[in-house]
């Protein structure tokens, strides 16, 4: 089954763009998702094809008109009923590994793109199932940016495309946590050596030294993310479980 | 001055991708910022040209090499010595607006990409210069999408590139808050209408109504922002403050 990626923007020209290399390039060369475009500015319904107009109340910048979007989004809609859409807004919800990974496990999924001073509210008033969504709390100058770091994440995450070996669910955020440090040859470099433990070839020990540093860093880093992993007793992955009992 | 931004990379041909367009590809052709790339591959040693190698101790996937990542970044820091250097990591702190407004005040910015599992965690400690860099509490398939969205936020804040109407003062996140909702024409969209406080004219409710929605929202919907904006009283930001006084 093909991923259906439709993005709704100002400039198609910068899709797939970067995805069109590395995994999700080859990911799309194998149809396991597909890009289309679908520009904003078709759906204008002026001679000078206008997509926005300044805020209402004043301020600077310009605002995305919702008779436009509208029409645009019902467009989307109409072709893939059932996809998820969202729209790229600083004013959203911020986007989790846990969304991205139910979204990649779906149909497809449609992005809305603003440019400007943002969206005209009406459009999220009359058009509830679309999701607002923040990448990150810094403002871009686009949600161009945004889609397609949205889209990496969850193409990766589409069956085969990082293969067996390396599922996605051993990672960052994935039980609540930060990843832990990773190491690799040459041993020694500059005076520093790989922790000891890791050569030490016992699994058990491995696993209970990751899970440390796992929760050490979290805690130390992300107070954020360790409140929101709450006290709980921290569950081992099943595979180190496995390797435990070994 | 050119905000001059190197990025460290093993797909070089991602850059400056969609930065090429739009307000960042105004900005690029009037030289307000120059991208450069470095290709990580280039510091291998070997005929082989290996940048990766399996994880200590096990586990999935390839982690990238302390030796390779410290020539490469070594010869970048050289070249732009007093420039912040952001490896892409979800185990990095969370980039803030503050910072970016920061960066984008300097001299430019020197971005590091992984790929596979990884860096090498000696790398960090041994270049404690490399501040690591979260964009989003997702996984990427490397640090490529999240570098092009920093070099956005930063580009869009450069002198001139959004000109003098539009300085990025009154948006989300500046004032540790979201912004407020944007209306446009038409006055009535599918039976739905502008706030009338919106087409009042008068200045001061205009500036407390965005500010009450501003403060709403954020609370509504990041109740993370709005404990770390600390029930301290909300201040307005100094052009609606001038509005009131009028």
């Amino acid at each position: 089954m093909t991923f259906a990626a439709t993005i709704l923007t100002l400039y198609p020209e910068m899709f797939p763009g970067p995805l069109r290399i590395s995994l999700a390039g080859r990911a799309l060369e194998e149809q396991k998702w597909s890009c289309d475009t679908i520009q904003i500015r078709d759906f204008a319904t002026d001679k000078h094809r206008t997509v926005d107009d300044t805020p209402a109340g004043g301020g600077a910048g310009m605002v995305l008109k919702a008779d436009v979007l509208g029409a645009a989004v019902d467009h989307a809609i109409a072709r893939q009923p059932k996809t998820p859409i969202l729209a790229m807004t600083p004013r959203g919800k911020p986007i989790t590994q846990e969304r991205i990974r139910e979204i990649a496990s779906g149909p497809g999924i449609i992005l809305l793109c603003g440019r400007f001073e943002g969206f005209d509210e009406r459009l999220f008033e009359a058009r509830p199932e679309i999701e607002q969504v923040s990448l990150a709390d810094v403002v871009l100058s686009g949600g161009e940016p945004a889609a397609l770091a949205i889209l990496d994440a969850c193409i990766r995450l589409l069956p085969g495309v990082m293969g067996a070996a390396s599922s996605g669910t051993e990672e960052s955020f994935e039980d609540g946590l930060l990843e832990y440090p990773q190491y690799t040859r040459p041993q020694e470099w500059e005076g520093r050596t790989i922790p000891e433990v890791l050569r030490s070839g016992d699994h058990a020990k491995i696993a209970a030294w990751r899970k440390a540093r796992a929760e050490d860093d979290t805690r130390l880093r992300r107070p954020d993310l360790w409140d929101r992993h709450g006290g709980d007793p921290v569950q081992p992955a099943s595979g180190v479980q496995r390797d435990e009992q070994e």
